[in-house]
Protein backbone atom coordinates (compact mmCIF):
# COMPACT_ATOMS: atom_id res chain seq x y z
CA UNK A 1 0.00 0.00 0.00
CA UNK A 2 2.87 2.26 1.07
CA UNK A 3 4.55 1.75 -2.69
CA UNK A 4 1.25 2.70 -4.42
CA UNK A 5 1.18 5.87 -2.47
CA UNK A 6 4.43 6.80 -3.72
CA UNK A 7 3.81 5.68 -7.02
CA UNK A 8 0.64 7.60 -7.33
CA UNK A 9 2.05 10.65 -5.91
CA UNK A 10 5.10 10.89 -8.01
CA UNK A 11 2.72 10.78 -11.06
CA UNK A 12 1.07 13.30 -9.18
CA UNK A 13 3.63 15.26 -9.09
CA UNK A 14 4.85 15.10 -12.28
CA UNK A 15 1.51 16.15 -13.48
CA UNK A 16 1.60 19.52 -11.40
CA UNK A 17 5.11 20.59 -12.68
CA UNK A 18 3.33 20.09 -16.22
CA UNK A 19 0.34 21.86 -15.07
CA UNK A 20 2.86 24.60 -14.45
CA UNK A 21 3.15 25.39 -17.97
CA UNK A 22 -0.76 27.00 -17.87
CA UNK A 23 1.46 30.45 -16.18
CA UNK A 24 3.07 31.09 -19.55
CA UNK A 25 -0.33 30.68 -21.65
CA UNK A 26 -1.38 34.07 -22.38
CA UNK A 27 -4.32 35.65 -22.71
CA UNK A 28 -6.08 38.35 -24.55
CA UNK A 29 -7.35 39.86 -21.36
CA UNK A 30 -5.05 43.03 -19.11
CA UNK A 31 -4.84 42.38 -15.92
CA UNK A 32 -6.74 45.71 -14.11
CA UNK A 33 -3.87 47.76 -14.30
CA UNK A 34 -3.96 47.71 -17.73
CA UNK A 35 0.23 47.35 -17.20
CA UNK A 36 0.33 43.47 -19.39
CA UNK A 37 -2.13 40.94 -20.42
CA UNK A 38 -2.78 38.05 -18.05
CA UNK A 39 -2.10 34.60 -18.04
CA UNK A 40 -4.32 31.20 -17.90
CA UNK A 41 -3.02 30.52 -14.11
CA UNK A 42 -3.62 33.92 -12.88
CA UNK A 43 -7.18 33.58 -14.44
CA UNK A 44 -8.40 30.44 -13.38
CA UNK A 45 -7.09 31.98 -9.69
CA UNK A 46 -9.57 34.90 -10.05
CA UNK A 47 -12.15 32.65 -11.30
CA UNK A 48 -11.83 30.43 -8.12
CA UNK A 49 -12.30 33.48 -5.82
CA UNK A 50 -15.12 34.50 -8.14
CA UNK A 51 -16.61 31.22 -7.27
CA UNK A 52 -16.94 31.44 -3.37
CA UNK A 53 -17.30 34.78 -2.92
CA UNK A 54 -19.95 35.23 -6.01
CA UNK A 55 -22.16 32.21 -5.33
CA UNK A 56 -24.74 33.87 -3.52
CA UNK A 57 -25.94 35.07 -7.09
CA UNK A 58 -25.67 31.73 -8.93
CA UNK A 59 -29.36 31.52 -10.34
CA UNK A 60 -29.52 27.68 -8.26
CA UNK A 61 -27.61 26.88 -5.03
CA UNK A 62 -24.25 25.31 -6.38
CA UNK A 63 -21.94 22.91 -4.74
CA UNK A 64 -18.92 25.14 -4.49
CA UNK A 65 -16.49 23.10 -4.49
CA UNK A 66 -17.14 21.44 -7.92
CA UNK A 67 -17.40 24.94 -9.16
CA UNK A 68 -13.67 25.67 -7.91
CA UNK A 69 -12.11 22.57 -9.35
CA UNK A 70 -13.68 23.11 -12.75
CA UNK A 71 -11.94 26.70 -13.06
CA UNK A 72 -9.23 25.62 -11.71
CA UNK A 73 -8.51 22.70 -14.54
CA UNK A 74 -10.25 24.37 -16.93
CA UNK A 75 -7.75 25.90 -19.20
CA UNK A 76 -5.13 23.17 -18.50
CA UNK A 77 -5.70 21.86 -22.36
CA UNK A 78 -4.10 25.35 -23.59
CA UNK A 79 -0.96 23.88 -22.52
CA UNK A 80 -1.09 21.94 -26.10
CA UNK A 81 -4.15 23.53 -27.84
CA UNK A 82 -3.04 27.17 -27.16
CA UNK A 83 -5.34 29.78 -26.00
CA UNK A 84 -7.93 30.70 -28.67
CA UNK A 85 -9.67 34.26 -28.90
CA UNK A 86 -13.20 34.69 -28.29
CA UNK A 87 -13.32 35.88 -31.33
CA UNK A 88 -11.02 34.08 -33.30
CA UNK A 89 -13.14 32.25 -35.79
CA UNK A 90 -11.07 29.76 -37.64
CA UNK A 91 -9.19 29.40 -34.32
CA UNK A 92 -12.54 28.55 -33.05
CA UNK A 93 -13.43 26.09 -35.43
CA UNK A 94 -10.83 23.66 -34.74
CA UNK A 95 -10.90 24.07 -31.08
CA UNK A 96 -12.58 21.16 -29.84
CA UNK A 97 -10.45 18.61 -31.39
CA UNK A 98 -7.01 19.88 -30.44
CA UNK A 99 -8.33 20.64 -26.45
CA UNK A 100 -9.28 16.74 -26.78
CA UNK A 101 -5.73 15.67 -27.80
CA UNK A 102 -4.67 18.18 -25.30
CA UNK A 103 -6.69 16.61 -22.47
CA UNK A 104 -6.10 12.87 -24.04
CA UNK A 105 -2.11 13.56 -23.15
CA UNK A 106 -2.01 15.80 -19.66
CA UNK A 107 -5.00 13.83 -17.61
CA UNK A 108 -3.18 11.03 -18.89
CA UNK A 109 -0.14 11.40 -17.04
CA UNK A 110 -2.59 11.06 -13.67
CA UNK A 111 -3.12 7.95 -11.71
CA UNK A 112 -5.74 5.95 -13.66
CA UNK A 113 -9.05 6.77 -11.98
CA UNK A 114 -7.93 10.38 -11.03
CA UNK A 115 -7.12 10.68 -14.66
CA UNK A 116 -10.97 10.04 -15.40
CA UNK A 117 -12.16 11.86 -12.93
CA UNK A 118 -10.18 14.82 -14.37
CA UNK A 119 -11.13 14.41 -17.49
CA UNK A 120 -14.87 13.73 -16.68
CA UNK A 121 -14.82 16.94 -14.61
CA UNK A 122 -13.40 19.04 -17.50
CA UNK A 123 -15.78 17.19 -19.60
CA UNK A 124 -18.62 18.65 -17.81
CA UNK A 125 -17.30 22.39 -17.76
CA UNK A 126 -17.25 21.81 -21.56
CA UNK A 127 -20.82 20.53 -21.85
CA UNK A 128 -22.14 23.05 -19.85
CA UNK A 129 -24.93 21.37 -18.79
CA UNK A 130 -25.18 21.11 -15.42
CA UNK A 131 -26.09 24.12 -12.73
CA UNK A 132 -21.88 23.85 -11.83
CA UNK A 133 -20.94 24.24 -15.26
CA UNK A 134 -23.38 27.36 -16.26
CA UNK A 135 -22.11 29.16 -13.03
CA UNK A 136 -17.96 28.28 -13.87
CA UNK A 137 -18.54 29.64 -17.04
CA UNK A 138 -20.92 32.63 -16.65
CA UNK A 139 -17.72 33.33 -14.16
CA UNK A 140 -15.19 32.64 -16.76
CA UNK A 141 -17.18 34.96 -19.44
CA UNK A 142 -17.66 37.22 -16.97
CA UNK A 143 -13.98 38.22 -15.70
CA UNK A 144 -12.55 39.12 -18.46
CA UNK A 145 -15.53 41.62 -18.85
CA UNK A 146 -14.95 43.28 -15.34
CA UNK A 147 -11.35 43.49 -16.45
CA UNK A 148 -11.87 44.89 -20.19
CA UNK A 149 -14.24 47.40 -18.19
CA UNK A 150 -12.14 48.46 -15.68
CA UNK A 151 -8.89 49.05 -18.23
CA UNK A 152 -11.66 51.38 -20.00
CA UNK A 153 -11.78 48.88 -23.04
CA UNK A 154 -8.23 48.09 -24.01
CA UNK A 155 -8.76 44.76 -25.02
CA UNK A 156 -11.73 45.10 -27.25
CA UNK A 157 -10.05 48.39 -28.68
CA UNK A 158 -7.30 46.63 -29.78
CA UNK A 159 -8.90 43.96 -31.57
CA UNK A 160 -12.55 46.47 -32.46
CA UNK A 161 -15.30 44.10 -31.08
CA UNK A 162 -18.51 45.10 -31.42
CA UNK A 163 -21.46 44.60 -29.14
CA UNK A 164 -22.96 41.76 -31.10
CA UNK A 165 -19.63 39.81 -31.26
CA UNK A 166 -20.09 40.31 -27.28
CA UNK A 167 -23.48 39.51 -26.91
CA UNK A 168 -23.66 36.06 -29.59
CA UNK A 169 -20.73 35.18 -26.59
CA UNK A 170 -22.15 35.60 -23.46
CA UNK A 171 -25.31 33.94 -25.39
CA UNK A 172 -25.76 31.41 -22.58
CA UNK A 173 -23.74 33.99 -19.33
CA UNK A 174 -27.23 34.79 -17.59
CA UNK A 175 -27.81 30.54 -17.38
CA UNK A 176 -25.00 30.76 -14.05
CA UNK A 177 -26.37 34.01 -12.90
CA UNK A 178 -28.85 36.47 -14.20
CA UNK A 179 -27.53 39.18 -11.26
CA UNK A 180 -23.92 38.94 -12.43
CA UNK A 181 -24.97 38.73 -16.12
CA UNK A 182 -26.91 42.27 -15.72
CA UNK A 183 -24.13 43.71 -14.06
CA UNK A 184 -21.80 43.12 -16.91
CA UNK A 185 -24.52 43.82 -19.35
CA UNK A 186 -24.64 47.50 -17.72
CA UNK A 187 -20.80 47.50 -18.28
CA UNK A 188 -20.94 46.32 -21.96
CA UNK A 189 -23.55 49.23 -22.88
CA UNK A 190 -21.38 51.82 -21.08
CA UNK A 191 -18.50 51.09 -23.00
CA UNK A 192 -20.89 51.35 -26.60
CA UNK A 193 -21.42 54.61 -24.97
CA UNK A 194 -18.09 55.98 -24.17
CA UNK A 195 -17.21 54.28 -27.74
CA UNK A 196 -14.35 51.24 -26.57
CA UNK A 197 -17.36 49.14 -28.16
CA UNK A 198 -18.43 48.79 -31.39
CA UNK A 199 -22.11 49.30 -31.88
CA UNK B 1 -34.03 42.95 -0.82
CA UNK B 2 -33.26 43.20 -4.65
CA UNK B 3 -31.29 46.38 -4.15
CA UNK B 4 -29.39 44.69 -1.24
CA UNK B 5 -28.06 42.17 -3.55
CA UNK B 6 -26.95 44.45 -5.79
CA UNK B 7 -25.33 46.56 -3.47
CA UNK B 8 -23.57 43.14 -2.56
CA UNK B 9 -22.60 42.51 -5.76
CA UNK B 10 -21.05 45.78 -6.49
CA UNK B 11 -18.64 45.70 -2.87
CA UNK B 12 -17.42 42.42 -3.82
CA UNK B 13 -16.56 43.13 -7.49
CA UNK B 14 -15.03 46.13 -6.42
CA UNK B 15 -13.32 43.37 -3.71
CA UNK B 16 -12.10 41.36 -6.77
CA UNK B 17 -10.98 43.81 -8.65
CA UNK B 18 -8.49 45.32 -6.28
CA UNK B 19 -7.93 41.57 -5.59
CA UNK B 20 -6.74 41.61 -9.39
CA UNK B 21 -3.36 43.20 -7.82
CA UNK B 22 -1.69 39.73 -6.78
CA UNK B 23 -0.83 39.05 -9.97
CA UNK B 24 1.74 41.88 -9.85
CA UNK B 25 3.01 40.82 -6.54
CA UNK B 26 6.48 38.81 -7.34
CA UNK B 27 7.40 35.73 -5.36
CA UNK B 28 11.53 34.77 -5.13
CA UNK B 29 10.46 31.13 -6.65
CA UNK B 30 11.24 30.33 -10.58
CA UNK B 31 7.93 29.23 -12.43
CA UNK B 32 8.80 25.24 -13.80
CA UNK B 33 10.67 26.47 -16.73
CA UNK B 34 13.20 28.68 -14.36
CA UNK B 35 12.08 31.32 -17.43
CA UNK B 36 10.96 34.40 -14.88
CA UNK B 37 9.83 34.21 -11.07
CA UNK B 38 6.23 33.72 -10.22
CA UNK B 39 3.68 36.00 -8.30
CA UNK B 40 1.13 35.32 -5.88
CA UNK B 41 -2.03 34.84 -8.13
CA UNK B 42 0.06 31.77 -10.07
CA UNK B 43 1.18 30.75 -6.43
CA UNK B 44 -2.18 30.47 -5.09
CA UNK B 45 -3.61 28.78 -8.46
CA UNK B 46 -1.28 26.19 -8.42
CA UNK B 47 -1.78 25.49 -4.71
CA UNK B 48 -5.29 25.04 -5.75
CA UNK B 49 -4.99 22.40 -7.96
CA UNK B 50 -2.64 20.62 -5.28
CA UNK B 51 -5.40 20.74 -2.66
CA UNK B 52 -7.56 18.49 -4.58
CA UNK B 53 -4.77 17.02 -6.67
CA UNK B 54 -3.17 15.44 -3.36
CA UNK B 55 -5.49 15.60 -0.65
CA UNK B 56 -5.70 12.28 -0.30
CA UNK B 57 -2.15 12.12 1.22
CA UNK B 58 -3.23 14.42 3.94
CA UNK B 59 -2.72 12.97 7.72
CA UNK B 60 -6.09 13.61 8.84
CA UNK B 61 -9.39 13.64 5.81
CA UNK B 62 -9.69 17.62 4.87
CA UNK B 63 -12.45 19.65 3.41
CA UNK B 64 -10.97 20.34 0.20
CA UNK B 65 -13.36 23.46 -0.20
CA UNK B 66 -12.06 24.78 2.84
CA UNK B 67 -8.35 23.70 2.16
CA UNK B 68 -9.32 25.78 -1.69
CA UNK B 69 -11.10 28.83 0.25
CA UNK B 70 -7.97 29.28 2.58
CA UNK B 71 -5.16 29.06 -0.42
CA UNK B 72 -7.00 31.17 -2.70
CA UNK B 73 -7.22 33.78 -0.47
CA UNK B 74 -3.88 33.44 1.97
CA UNK B 75 -1.60 35.76 0.29
CA UNK B 76 -4.51 38.84 -0.68
CA UNK B 77 -2.51 40.98 2.43
CA UNK B 78 0.77 40.29 0.50
CA UNK B 79 -1.44 43.74 -1.81
CA UNK B 80 -0.10 45.88 0.90
CA UNK B 81 2.74 44.17 2.76
CA UNK B 82 4.00 42.78 0.22
CA UNK B 83 5.82 39.45 -0.39
CA UNK B 84 7.73 38.39 2.28
CA UNK B 85 10.74 36.33 1.34
CA UNK B 86 11.26 32.61 3.55
CA UNK B 87 14.34 33.60 4.66
CA UNK B 88 14.14 37.61 5.15
CA UNK B 89 14.50 37.71 8.63
CA UNK B 90 14.47 41.24 9.75
CA UNK B 91 10.97 41.05 6.81
CA UNK B 92 9.31 38.24 9.03
CA UNK B 93 10.06 40.71 12.40
CA UNK B 94 7.44 42.63 10.88
CA UNK B 95 5.38 40.73 9.14
CA UNK B 96 2.22 40.28 10.95
CA UNK B 97 1.73 43.63 12.16
CA UNK B 98 1.96 44.47 8.36
CA UNK B 99 -0.54 42.03 7.16
CA UNK B 100 -3.03 42.51 10.30
CA UNK B 101 -3.52 45.62 9.03
CA UNK B 102 -3.72 44.96 5.10
CA UNK B 103 -6.28 42.60 6.06
CA UNK B 104 -8.28 45.05 7.52
CA UNK B 105 -8.52 47.06 4.19
CA UNK B 106 -8.73 44.67 1.69
CA UNK B 107 -11.23 42.52 3.76
CA UNK B 108 -13.51 45.91 4.95
CA UNK B 109 -14.27 46.37 1.29
CA UNK B 110 -16.64 43.04 1.26
CA UNK B 111 -20.34 43.49 2.53
CA UNK B 112 -20.15 43.19 6.18
CA UNK B 113 -20.80 39.08 7.14
CA UNK B 114 -18.77 38.20 4.21
CA UNK B 115 -15.58 40.53 5.09
CA UNK B 116 -15.72 38.72 8.54
CA UNK B 117 -15.93 34.91 6.81
CA UNK B 118 -12.89 36.16 4.55
CA UNK B 119 -11.26 37.35 7.79
CA UNK B 120 -11.89 34.22 9.85
CA UNK B 121 -10.69 32.07 6.58
CA UNK B 122 -7.37 33.87 6.48
CA UNK B 123 -7.10 33.70 10.71
CA UNK B 124 -7.39 30.03 10.53
CA UNK B 125 -4.70 29.21 7.96
CA UNK B 126 -2.46 31.87 9.97
CA UNK B 127 -2.93 30.20 13.18
CA UNK B 128 -2.28 26.77 11.48
CA UNK B 129 -3.72 24.85 13.96
CA UNK B 130 -6.90 23.09 12.30
CA UNK B 131 -5.87 20.06 9.83
CA UNK B 132 -7.39 22.16 6.83
CA UNK B 133 -5.02 25.06 7.76
CA UNK B 134 -2.02 22.32 8.44
CA UNK B 135 -2.62 21.03 4.80
CA UNK B 136 -2.80 24.41 3.38
CA UNK B 137 0.30 25.25 4.80
CA UNK B 138 1.77 21.87 3.79
CA UNK B 139 1.07 22.95 -0.15
CA UNK B 140 2.35 26.45 0.74
CA UNK B 141 5.65 25.55 1.92
CA UNK B 142 6.10 22.09 -0.31
CA UNK B 143 5.25 23.66 -4.00
CA UNK B 144 8.23 25.80 -3.81
CA UNK B 145 10.46 23.16 -3.24
CA UNK B 146 9.13 21.37 -6.09
CA UNK B 147 9.71 24.29 -8.35
CA UNK B 148 13.30 25.37 -6.76
CA UNK B 149 13.88 21.28 -7.69
CA UNK B 150 12.80 21.19 -11.35
CA UNK B 151 14.44 24.76 -11.74
CA UNK B 152 18.20 22.86 -10.41
CA UNK B 153 17.61 24.78 -7.53
CA UNK B 154 17.58 28.11 -8.86
CA UNK B 155 16.68 30.33 -6.24
CA UNK B 156 18.25 28.09 -3.89
CA UNK B 157 21.85 28.99 -5.37
CA UNK B 158 20.42 32.63 -5.39
CA UNK B 159 20.06 33.23 -2.14
CA UNK B 160 22.68 31.05 -0.99
CA UNK B 161 20.00 28.74 1.09
CA UNK B 162 21.36 26.17 3.80
CA UNK B 163 19.79 22.91 4.21
CA UNK B 164 19.33 24.17 8.29
CA UNK B 165 17.06 27.19 6.83
CA UNK B 166 14.54 24.85 4.88
CA UNK B 167 14.36 22.44 7.48
CA UNK B 168 13.28 24.94 10.32
CA UNK B 169 11.21 26.84 8.21
CA UNK B 170 9.77 23.77 6.99
CA UNK B 171 9.42 22.29 10.71
CA UNK B 172 5.54 21.74 11.03
CA UNK B 173 5.13 20.76 7.15
CA UNK B 174 4.48 16.87 8.01
CA UNK B 175 1.81 17.82 10.34
CA UNK B 176 -0.53 18.44 6.86
CA UNK B 177 0.87 15.32 4.84
CA UNK B 178 3.98 13.29 5.94
CA UNK B 179 3.64 11.67 2.60
CA UNK B 180 4.31 14.82 0.74
CA UNK B 181 7.09 16.00 3.35
CA UNK B 182 8.92 12.88 3.28
CA UNK B 183 8.90 13.60 -1.03
CA UNK B 184 9.96 16.68 -0.62
CA UNK B 185 12.70 16.17 2.14
CA UNK B 186 14.25 13.51 0.08
CA UNK B 187 14.20 16.53 -2.68
CA UNK B 188 16.43 18.61 -0.58
CA UNK B 189 18.90 16.08 0.41
CA UNK B 190 19.31 15.28 -3.50
CA UNK B 191 20.21 19.44 -3.85
CA UNK B 192 22.46 19.28 -0.90
CA UNK B 193 24.30 16.40 -3.01
CA UNK B 194 24.10 18.20 -6.53
CA UNK B 195 25.59 21.55 -4.28
CA UNK B 196 22.25 23.56 -5.03
CA UNK B 197 21.54 23.60 -1.49
CA UNK B 198 24.03 24.53 1.14
CA UNK B 199 25.19 21.94 4.09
Amino acid sequence: MKEKNEERLAKQIQFLLEADKEKNIGRQTYIADGSRKENDAEHAWHLALMAFLLSEHANEQVDVLRVMQMVIIHDLVEIDAGDTYAYDEAGNATKRAREVKAADRIFGLLPEDQGKWFRDLWEEFEAAETKEAKFAHTLDKTQPILLNDITGGKAWVEHQVEKTQILKRNAATAEGSKAIWEYCAALIDQNVEKGTVRR
